[in-house]
């Protein structure tokens, strides 16, 4: 058996209330999610006047995340044209996304869910998703 | 112009409290969605321990109660051999759930959001989104 | 934190040893699958001349009894029309499998995985899958 | 009529334990897959603690490299903007990878199959791809 852990739904309510918070500091309503150690949804919050677009991109960062087990910011340069992985985009049925704003969630250096946000610029999607992982970090 | 109601972020915080609630007292971890009046999701949970099949379901049937502006449940019928919308089921992209769990939430007689719960068997996923509608309506 | 037990790769390979043993001593060329706790592919055979269309049949079939948490077998009678989920079979993105050849690992009453078979009848499918099954329970 | 050769179950459990071991050898967790003469799956492992993102990558190399016939490495090239095949990530279905980890198996100049390996970095994920192919030329 491998035994694994998991994001709960109550800490997924803690993270996505931190997000949510820093997007509001911003000033930028987004759409939020955490997926479990599987990529799996376990939360997810569409903030009012959120575009529609970013809801599934949200949704995907947090899969992307827990699936490659490392922030979706990290496969940005492997994917452009040239890059090792160029084309990394449209494998795994379209659900990879390649630029910032998806995290892992670790413990014990293993990767046990993920957060995704999605409606601003990208440097805001990532500190908006960075305060849910933060979030998380302290509470433990 | 058309002016139209929907669901907030902080009304499916409320709704998706009280269906967990209900669904604790039950003793079914469910997987509960509020969508809002085009039937796009505003809010997923998945309880710990709830059946991965129906996160899926959860929020197909808050999609279908928006989308056809009525109970899930009220497709049954039509949607069965020699009904009148018998093959409803494969129509939309297959986001059409024809058995209950789908409450539309009203305003004034419009419908402007739904709640979707699966996770049990259908008299309790009727119950538990039964649960998040009478908390929209009651804190109106 | 949540924590879950799921399948080995080296436990699917005991799993799989054991589903294909029965399928060579029934004379059934067939589809076999092991899936983890959240329904995703850990191991696959595809014995020499097992149908084609199996193939994914297999691997649904174990995604569904991960994901629903019961044999695939259970979900024929409430699928069928006039049944309390007639429609089921269209949910979930078409992966759900409402008919046997699926079954759950359980490992102390939790779900950790669970094995598909598609290639022949499906008395033979449930058969064959719960050779796998056996071989996992005896192997712990 | 045509007369076909295409890989058999026995042997792409040989392909795999090679691949596996190479793996294990390198310290990365791997997909694994072997895919037919026509791309299809034949057999399937996913190491512990390997990257669920490259479950489907390391299947659709193996479905690449026996589709066009030859190494996913090959298809960087003209795959890239200003190539000659620039837009081929995209074409059937999104199931064609376009980098390395891909690679053909032959019998006397004809492709009977192909090994698909994702998980690591693409030099590694070639390198272990290539462990499995030289094991079934070994042992013709």
């Amino acid at each position: 058996m491998q035994s694994q852990q998991t994001v709960s739904l109550d800490e997924s309510k803690e993270i996505l209330d931190a997000a949510e918070s820093k997007a509001q500091e911003l000033g930028v309503p987004m759409n939020l999610a955490v997926t479990n150690n599987e990529g799996n949804l376990i939360g997810f919050r569409r903030m009012d006047g959120a575009k529609l677009v970013a809801a599934s991109i949200a949704r995907d960062k947090g899969y992307t995340a827990a699936a490659v087990k490392k922030p979706t910011e990290d496969l940005k340069e492997g994917s452009e044209p040239g890059g090792d992985v160029y084309g990394l985009q449209s494998t795994d049925d379209n659900r990879v996304v390649t630029f910032g704003g998806g995290i892992p969630l670790e413990v014990d250096g293993e990767v046990v869910g993920a957060v995704g946000a999605s409606g601003g610029d990208v440097s805001e999607d990532i500190a908006i998703a960075g305060a849910g992982v933060e979030a998380f970090e302290a509470s433990r």
